[in-house]
């Protein structure tokens, strides 16, 4: 488990695509409390919203570290960004980061850091001595979320599902994969940073053996139609052997996220591929319902569109984020 | 390219198993030239036929390094085995290994070859800076062996299809992706090394543009039917975009290897999952055929057997270590 400096000031760099902020959305919309604002460079464009701060500012209010809240394709802590990092550390700030790239290894960080005594903190740091998987059954309950794509609602989802399980008095754990998981949750695997041969074996770690009763809420990562990242996703999916997989989808899009020439998989084909490779560690699992980022609709747009795709599936489909009857019924279906 | 001390004397530990030899055998059967002899430790039962050798009788013979030549789960060198490298040094030899686990983590290795002027040198060590896969189409043809289950003959498939193929007079190259194919070729990347996320970019990397007439035949990593390394073989697949594949399998094999309770799968399923997850990258992909193993068989029941999985599968089967007109109507399918 880790022991994060907080509350946090979120760090937007120059980015102005809001899909490539979901790490300082996430930390907005589930742990709001441990956020005190914002800071963009020039260029961005992507707001979340929280008051904008400068460094000086968000100490005031005592934070007491920086998150690096986007990511972008290969993890990269980009040249531009350095100032406003070295400014946060002058100011009194920790840095704390998930991209692949670690802030120890920016020169210009680390000696900052060392002369005025600031952590550099790196969650996508796996464990040491991930087993290779064993593809024994584990006892306890397992459900993993699944994406048509990245970035894509599968955190939102499990997060959802888990209040929700709590609000039922089950006894649940969301369990992070991803490093905005880990930061809302305080511990958890970076599942991209584990070496391939140990993925499904990082997965089993991740959701040990547990009482009968009990459920692992599983984050899921990638997408099995993503070109870059499927290994990841199967990798989770054989070592989590998730009872119930629950679909995450966004209808207003078209394409795989940064690749146009990618046509995002229908909600079908998605749900009967996750089952046919799930069945190889857990011949019983099965697709509980369909989570629709329904957001920028209007809510009667969004409650048809949520009970037409829940006749056509023959599945409970529902939006997280509007939390009502119908995410009752995906509940319900989850745990029947 | 790595620059390997030769010739080498095989170290085969104390492995009872002969799956788990697989690099020794490698190295037996597709670089001979570079092997002068093998040595165990008390209780390994495996051999290679090759001379039984201490490490100063090896050096008589002009061995300049010797070669970890098994593999185990976890890639671990083992404390049984410390005393039979530290031998090796102080007779004169490098050490080579392919394992997950470092030579030069173990401090007496370390020690030992820093005092005594010797190179530990480990071949399971991916490139820096693999690219995220783009899932962008390349030039020139490619081909992948992929297995019902790991150590069944991918490596062995691919290099006898490059030998195959170079003797037609193809502009060929075969491209390693596991520790035994690298310390044959001289290159390649250690796919099951590579950090999950990187996967897929790493095979891209692996197989760059080529001209239109050029094929690269790419060893074949795990297995998609395989509860641990699936994600491997995954990532691998997306990122070769293979025109064609060869499916490997051993009728003898009833279950995973190492796993009794995970059966093998069905030729027929194996390809139909491998055509339905290699056609996000390449909509193209075909199975040219099948590559048995009939190591054990007498030649009748061989070449019967290679007939009946032909006419039962309506593709060509062939066995490449018994080389036969089998072996050239596969090559013919591979190409058409």
């Amino acid at each position: 488990m880790l022991n994060l400096p907080q509350p946090y000031l979120l760090f937007l760099g120059d980015t102005t695509e809001a899909s490539y902020a979901k790490t300082a959305f996430g930390l907005r919309d589930w742990a709001r409390d441990l956020c005190v604002g914002e800071l963009s460079c020039a260029g961005g464009t992507v707001s979340t919203g929280l008051p904008r701060l400068t460094p000086n500012e968000a100490c005031a209010r005592g934070a007491r570290a920086m998150v690096i809240g986007v990511a972008n394709s290969g993890g990269l802590i980009l040249g531009s960004w350095i100032p406003s990092l070295v400014d946060a550390l002058q100011a009194g700030l920790d840095l704390i980061s998930g991209m692949h790239a670690k802030l120890e290894d920016v020169p210009e960080l680390k000696t900052t850091a060392a002369q005025l005594g600031r952590r550099l903190i790196d969650v996508r740091r796996p464990p040491r001595n991930i087993p290779i998987a064993s593809g024994r059954r584990r006892t306890g309950k397992r459900l993993l979320t699944v994406g048509t794509d990245c970035a894509i609602g599968k955190k939102y989802t499990a997060l959802a599902l888990t209040r929700g399980f709590e609000a039922r008095g089950i006894d649940v754990d969301f369990r992070a994969t991803g490093q905005t998981g880990i930061l809302i949750a305080g511990g958890g695997i970076p599942m991209d940073a584990v070496v391939s041969d140990f993925e499904a074996g990082a997965a089993e770690m991740l959701s040990p053996d547990a009482p009968p009763g009990h459920w692992d809420v599983i984050e899921g990562q990638g997408s099995l139609f993503h070109p870059a990242y499927a290994a990841v996703s199967l990798g989770l999916l054989h070592g989590s052997q998730p009872d119930v997989i629950v679909v995450c989808h966004e209808r207003a899009r078209a394409s795989i996220i940064g690749l146009p020439e990618y046509s995002l998989p229908d909600i079908g084909e998605t749900i009967d591929l996750t089952l046919r490779l799930g069945r190889l560690t857990n011949p019983a699992i099965r697709c509980a319902g369909i989570s629709l980022n329904t957001s920028g609709m209007q809510e009667d747009d969004a409650r048809r569109l949520l009970a037409d795709e829940s006749a056509r599936l023959g599945l409970p489909a529902a939006d997280p984020m509007r939390g009502s009857e119908e995410f009752e019924r995906l509940m319900d279906a989850c745990l029947a």
